[in-house]
C-alpha cells in the first residue's frame, strides 16, 4: 500500500469520525432519543440528563467521562465494568508509557539509516521486491543488517517489557482489590449464601434426591445447612411457560390496539396467524391463557415431583460457611458431591447443571479439539476472501464495476478498506459459534461460558488475523520448505521476517477500528434508526417499546478479545514500527473515554461475576507479550544481530511473571476468601427471600402468597419437629 | 554370563535364604533375643508370644502371616503400612495374573524359534557379538524378525496392561475407603482438630504475632476457633534442652553404675571426659542439671516472648471446622494466610514452618534441578564402578588377587554377584542424601518429606540402576551417533535393542534382593548383633537397653523405592523374558510375607499420614507400565513388526488413566473430605490435650502443673471476659 492511500484512508476515518461525533451531540439533546442515549439511567429511574450540562458543546459528554470516579462506575455498572475500564487504563498506560521513550529515539535512528534504499538500489537482491513507502522508512525494515542502532530496538523490547509488567502487576492488584471490596459489601445477594452441588449419587431407596441431599448436608452443616433446591428437568415447563408469556404479550397487544382505534382485533388460529378461523384476539387469547396457566400447574408439580436431577442449589444462613463450603471436599471421591460458588440466579445456565463431573470434562476436551482444528482451517475461507477482494481481482470477477473503479479516489478508498472490511465480516460471524460451543461444554454460569468464549475468539483472533494476514503474503512461497522440514525456528523466522511487510495494512486496521468502531458505538446510530421503525411500526404496548430500547451490555464476549487483538498487533510492531503506538494510544484512550460515556449511560450489564474476567485478560496481556518477545527474537534474529540472545532472559521473565501473578492473586479469583467473606451484613438476611431468587420463572407460582415449592423445598421446620420430639 | 552361572547364583542365593530363615526359627525362640524379634509387642505391654505356637517348626510364622487380618495390620502399624500391604498385594496380583497367561504361551513360542542359532551360525552378521544361553532361548531375542508369532508377543503387552489398569482400580478404592475409614474413627486425633498456618504478615503496630494471629481467626471463627500456638524460633532452647537430657542420661548411668559397683564413679570435666579435673559424676551432673534447668527456664520465656514466627498451629474445637478451614483461602492475597491440614506433632519439621511460600517454590524448583542434574551424573561414576568392577579388570588392578580368583566355586560366584553388590552399595550412600534435599525444600511435615525423597529415588534408580546398566554395554558404541544427531526414537530404540541382553543381569539381581535381602530382613542378624554387643559393653540403664533394641519403622523412603525398582524391570522384561515374572512374583509374595511379620512383631512406625503414600506409589506404577509400553514400542519396532503402532492406543490409554483416577481418588487423599470428618466422636475432646501435644518438648515445663506456655497461649479467658464486659 503506498503512503498516499493511507494518509487518505486515514483522513477518511478521521472525518466520519468527527461526523459521527457531531451527530451523537446534536442527536442525543433530542428528547425523543433519550431512551437510546440514555437508558441505563432512565431504568435506574434516573433523570437522564441530571447533573449534565446542557449545552450544545460536542465535548461536554468527555468531560462527564473524564470526571467520573472509578466508584461511579461500580454503582452504576458493576465491578465487571469497572475491571474492563482498569483493562483499558493499563494498556493505555502501557503504550503510553513505551511511546514517550521510544518514538523519540527509535524514529530518528530509523529514518537516518538506508537499509531500504540500498536494497532497492542493488538490483541484484531479487528478495526485496516489496515497494516501500515513507512510512517503511521509519520502521525496523530500514536498519541495515549488523547495525550497531539495533541495540536501541534491543532495549526498546526491555523497556517495553518491564513497563507491561509494572502496570499489569498494579492493575492485579488494584483489581484484587476491587473484587474484595465488591464481596465485603454490606448488601445481601443470595449467591453468596448458596452452593452449586453437582454430581450427587442416587439416593439411597425410599429417598427421593431432595431429601438424601438435606441429610447429606445437614450431617455436615447442622447448625448452617437452611434448606436447599434441587435443580428439575425444566425443559416441558419451560416451553409452556414461554407459551403462556407470548400468550400475556399477545393479549396485551391486542388489548392496546382495541384502546387506541377502539376496534377489537382479530386473528387467524393457524400458523403465523395467516391460515384457520378468524377470532376475536382478546378473547382468544384470555382463553389461551386460562389453559396455559392450569397446564403450566400441573407440570410445575410433575416437574418437582418426578423431575428431580443430581445437581442442587445448597442455601447457608450465613456467607462464612457459604464460602468455605464452596472449597471444601465433600465426598472422599472426588467425582461425587463436587460443589462450587453459586453464579447468581439470572446467570445460572439451568440446563447444564445436570452433567456429570467426567462428562463435563470429555465435552471440553472435545470442544478444545473442536475450536483447534476451527481455528487452524478457518485460516484457508480467510485466505481466500482477502485474494478475492484485491481489487484486481474483484476486476475479474465482477467486470462490471471496473468504470466505477477507474475514478481515483474511489479507487483510493477500496484499497485502503475492502481487505479489513472483509476480514471484519469474516470475524463477526464467529462469536455465536463460540459462545454456543462453550456453553456445550457444560459450563453452569453465563459469565463463564462468556469468558470461555472469549478466551477462544482471542486465540482465534491473533492466529487468523495477525498471523495469518502476516504470513499471507509470504506464506505460499515457503510453505514447501516448512513443509519438508517443519521446524519452530523456521516459523518464528518466517513470522519475523514478513511482520515488517504487513506494517502498514495494521496500522490502517488499527485506525479504522477506533475512528470507525468507536465512532458508531458513541453515535449509535443503528440501535437509534432500528428503535424508531420499530417504534413507528411494531410496538403497541409499552413493554414493546422498551423490548426495542432496551440496550444490552458491553457483550465483553466480542468486545475483549477484539481489543486484545489490537493490543497484541501493537505490542508487535511496537519496536518493528514504532509509529502504531501512536494508534495504539489513541485506540485505547478512545475507547476508554466512549466506553466510559456508554457505561455511565448507555449498557446495563447482564450479569456480575465480581470481576473473574481479569485473570483471562492479564493472561490474555501476558501470551501477548510473550509472543512479541519471540517474534522481536525471530525479528533481531534476522537481522544478524549478535546479541539477540539477550531477547531470551526476558521470554523466562514473562514465565515467571505469570507464575508468580497466578500463584499470588489467581487464588482470590477463583474462590471467595474466608477474611472478605466474614464481614457483617447491614441486616440479618431474608432467607426465604435469598431461596427465592434462585426459583426459575417458569416454576415459581403465580400467586403472590404461595411460594411453598413443595416437592424440592426442604422439610426443615418437619425436621427440627421430629428432632425436638 | 553363562547359564551355569546364574543356576549357581540362584542356588547360593536360595541356600543362604534358608540358612538365614532357619537361624531365624531358632534365634527368635531364645528368650534373650526377644527384644529384636518381638519389640512391637513388647512397647504396646504385650506378651510377645501371645497367641503364637511355640513349636519349633520354621514355617509357623508364614502361617501367622497369612492369618492376620488388614484390620489388625491397621490396629497394630496403622493406616500407612496397610496401604504398603496392598501395594505388595497388587503388584503380586498383577504379575501372578500376568505370568498365568504369559508363562505357558510365551515361552514355548519363544523356545520353537531360531533366531539366535540362524544368527551365530550366521558369520557375515556382525552385530550380534553377544553371547547366548538358555535363558535367551526362552525370551524375545529367540523370535525371528517380522515373525508373526510377534502377534502374541504384541497381545502379552494388552493382557499385562489391562490387568495392571484392573489391580489398580480396585486397589486406589480400597486404600480410599481405608483412609476414610480411618479419618472417620471415633478416637481424638489432635491432628484433625488443628490447622497449619503460614505465611502470615506482619502484625499491626503494638500487636504480637500472637494477638494477631487470634485476633484474625476469632473473626472468621467466632463459634468454633480454640486457640492458637505460634511457631517460634526454637534452635537455642533446643541446644540447652538436649545437653540437659544428655546430663539426665550421664546421671542416670552414673547412679546404675553406683549402684552396680558400689563404687561412686567418677570422670574428667574436659572435652570428651579425657582430660580436665576428675570430679565426681553423679555431684557434677546433678549440679550441671540444676544450672541447665534455670538456663533452659528463662530461654523458654525469651523464646515465647521474643521469638515468635510467622507460622502457627489454630486449634478448633470440632473436626469438621478443622478440615474446612484446612481447604479454604483465607486471605485474598493467596501468598498469605496459608492454611493447611496439619501434620501430626511428632512429625512436625518445625523449623521449616516458618519459609515464605515463594521461598518454598524457589527452593522446591532449586532441588528439583539439582536432583535431575545428580540423576544425570551418577550414571558416570556407576559406569565406572562396573567397569572396574568385572573380574578382569579386578585382577589388573589388584593382581594379587589372581590366586584366589582362579578357584573355579569362587570365580563363579564373584563373577555373578560383583557387578550386583557394587551397584547395592552404591545406592545404598544416596537416600540419605535425598532426604535432606527435600526437607530442604520447606516441607513441614516428615511424611511428605519422605513421600518426596522416595520420589527423587525412584526416578533415580530407574534412570541410573534400570537405563544405566541396560545401556551401559551398548552405549559407548552408539553415543557418538546418538550426540550428533540427539531424536527420542533413536534412544528408545537403543534401549529396547538392548534389553535382551541385560536380561540375565537382572534375573541375577532380583533374585539377589529377594533371598538375600528378605533373608537378613527375617533373620535380623544384624540388630541382634549390634544390640548384644551394646548391650555387653556399653549399656548401663534400662533406658539405654531400650534405646538399643528399639526397631525404628518400616522406612519407605528406601523400602518403596526399591519395591518399585524391581517393579519396572519385572515389567519392561515381562515380555521380552517372561521367565521374569516368576521371580517378580517371588520378590513380592516373599516380600509381602517377611513383612508381615515384620510389621506385626518388629517394626514401631513412626509417623501416621492415612495413606498418602498411596498416590504416589501409584503415580508411579503408572510410570513404569508408561515405560513397559514405551520399550515395548521400540522393541517390536526393533524387530520390524508391522503392526508395533498398535502399542500407542494402549500407550494413550494409560495417561487417560492416570488422569481419570487422578480426578476421581487423589483430592481425597490431598485433603480430608468433610463427609468423613463430620462423625461422632467417642468422647468429647479434651481441648487442652490437643493442643499441649503440639508444645514442643523444649518448650514444655518440667512441672506437670504448670501447663501455661504464657507468650504464645491464647488469652482466651482474657477475651472471652473483655467481650462479656
Amino acid at each position: 500500500m503506498e503512503f498516499g492511500s493511507f494518509l487518505v484512508s486515514l483522513g477518511t476515518s478521521a472525518a466520519i469520525f468527527v461526523v459521527l461525533m457531531l451527530l451523537f451531540t446534536w442527536l442525543s439533546r433530542k428528547p425523543g432519543n433519550v431512551t437510546i442515549y440514555y437508558p441505563n439511567r432512565i431504568i435506574k429511574g434516573l433523570e437522564p440528563w441530571e447533573g449534565t450540562s446542557l449545552t450544545r458543546n460536542p465535548l461536554a459528554w468527555m468531560r462527564e467521562a473524564f470526571t467520573s470516579s472509578e466508584q461511579d462506575i461500580v454503582n452504576v455498572s458493576g465491578v465487571d465494568t469497572a475491571v474492563h475500564f482498569v483493562f483499558l487504563s493499563t494498556v493505555l498506560g502501557i503504550f503510553a508509557c513505551s511511546g514517550l521513550l521510544l518514538l523519540p529515539t527509535l524514529l530518528p535512528i530509523a529514518a537516518t539509516d538506508n537499509n531500504l534504499k540500498t536494497r532497492s538500489k542493488n538490483a541484484t537482491d531479487t528478495t526485496s521486491k516489496g515497494t516501500f513507502s515513507q512510512i517503511d522508512n521509519l520502521s525496523m525494515a530500514n536498519i541495515t543488517k549488523r547495525s550497531p542502532r539495533l541495540w536501541a530496538f534491543l532495549g526498546a523490547v526491555y523497556w517495553i517489557s518491564l513497563v507491561t509488567y509494572f502496570f499489569l502487576w498494579k492493575a492485579y492488584k488494584h483489581v484484587s482489590t476491587l473484587r474484595a471490596q465488591a464481596l465485603m459489601s454490606t448488601d445481601v445477594k443470595p449467591e453468596q449464601f448458596a452452593i452449586l452441588v453437582r454430581d450427587m449419587p442416587h439416593p439411597p431407596d425410599g429417598q427421593t434426591q431432595k431429601e438424601f441431599i438435606d441429610s447429606y448436608f445437614r450431617e455436615i452443616y447442622p447448625e448452617t445447612f437452611y434448606r436447599s433446591l434441587v435443580v428439575t428437568e425444566n425443559s416441558k415447563v419451560n416451553k409452556i411457560w414461554e407459551k403462556l408469556e407470548g400468550y400475556k404479550k399477545k393479549l396485551a397487544r391486542a388489548e392496546a390496539i382495541n384502546e387506541a382505534t377502539n376496534n377489537r382485533p382479530t386473528n387467524k388460529t393457524g400458523m403465523c396467524g395467516l391460515v384457520g378461523k378468524q377470532v376475536d384476539s382478546i378473547e382468544y387469547y384470555t382463553e389461551l391463557i386460562n389453559e396455559s396457566v392450569a397446564k403450566l400447574e400441573t407440570e410445575q408439580k410433575a416437574v418437582l415431583a418426578e423431575k428431580q436431577q443430581t445437581a442442587a442449589i445448597v442455601f447457608f444462613n450465613n456467607r462464612i460457611t457459604a464460602a468455605s463450603a464452596a472449597q471444601s471436599l465433600h465426598c472422599q471421591m472426588v467425582d461425587k458431591w463436587t460443589v462450587m460458588e453459586a453464579p447468581e440466579p439470572r446467570q445460572l445456565i439451568w440446563k447444564n447443571l445436570n452433567i456429570k463431573l467426567f462428562g463435563r470434562i470429555i465435552r471440553q476436551y472435545f470442544i478444545y479439539f473442536f475450536v483447534a482444528v476451527t481455528i487452524l482451517f478457518y485460516m484457508i475461507p480467510i485466505a481466500f476472501v482477502s485474494a478475492i477482494t484485491t481489487l484486481k481481482n474483484l476486476q475479474k470477477i465482477i467486470p462490471f464495476i471496473k468504470p466505477v473503479v477507474e475514478l481515483t479516489s474511489v479507487r483510493t478508498v477500496l484499497e485502503s478498506f475492502l481487505p479489513q472490511i472483509a476480514l471484519l465480516v469474516f470475524l463477526a460471524m464467529l462469536p455465536k459459534l463460540l459462545l454456543f460451543l462453550s456453553k456445550a461444554e457444560g459450563i453452569p454460569s453465563q459469565s463463564h461460558a462468556i469468558r470461555a468464549a472469549s478466551g477462544k475468539y482471542f486465540y482465534f483472533s491473533v492466529f487468523n488475523v495477525f498471523i495469518g494476514v502476516t504470513l499471507a503474503g509470504t506464506l505460499f512461497n515457503t510453505v514447501k520448505d516448512i513443509a519438508k522440514n517443519p521446524k519452530l525456528d523456521m516459523v518464528i523466522n518466517l513470522l519475523a521476517t514478513s511482520l515488517p511487510k504487513s506494517a502498514t495494512f495494521f496500522l490502517t486496521y488499527v485506525a479504522l477500528k477506533f475512528f470507525i468502531g468507536y465512532g458508531l458505538e458513541l453515535s449509535r446510530i443503528i440501535p437509534l434508526i432500528i428503535f424508531h421503525l420499530k417504534k413507528k411500526f411494531l410496538c403497541k404496548t409499552e413493554a414493546e417499546v422498551k423490548e426495542a430500547w432496551y440496550p444490552g451490555d458491553l457483550s465483553y464476549a466480542t468486545r475483549v478479545p477484539g481489543d486484545l487483538l489490537i493490543l497484541t498487533i501493537t505490542f508487535c510492531y511496537s519496536v518493528i514500527a514504532p509509529l502504531i503506538l501512536v494508534f495504539g494510544v489513541t485506540y485505547f484512550g478512545l475507547g476508554w473515554l466512549v466506553l466510559r460515556n456508554q457505561a455511565l449511560k448507555v449498557y446495563v450489564p447482564s450479569y456480575e461475576s465480581y470481576g473473574r474476567m481479569w485473570p483471562h485478560i492479564h493472561q490474555r496481556i501476558l501470551a501477548a507479550l510473550f509472543l512479541f518477545q519471540v517474534v522481536m527474537f525471530g525479528y533481531l534474529g534476522a537481522k544478524t544481530f549478535f546479541y539477540t540472545a539477550l531477547v531470551i532472559p526476558l521470554i523466562i521473565t514473562s514465565l515467571i511473571f505469570g507464575y508468580v501473578c497466578r500463584q499470588k492473586f489467581y487464588g482470590g479469583f477463583e474462590h471467595t476468601a474466608l477474611e472478605v467473606a466474614c464481614r457483617e451484613l447491614k441486616q440479618s438476611p431474608d432467607l426465604e427471600e435469598i431461596f427465592r431468587a434462585y426459583i426459575p420463572h417458569s416454576l415459581s407460582t403465580h400467586k403472590p402468597d404461595e411460594h411453598e415449592f413443595k416437592g424440592a423445598m426442604s422439610r426443615y421446620q418437619d425436621f427440627n419437629a421430629i428432632s425436638a420430639a
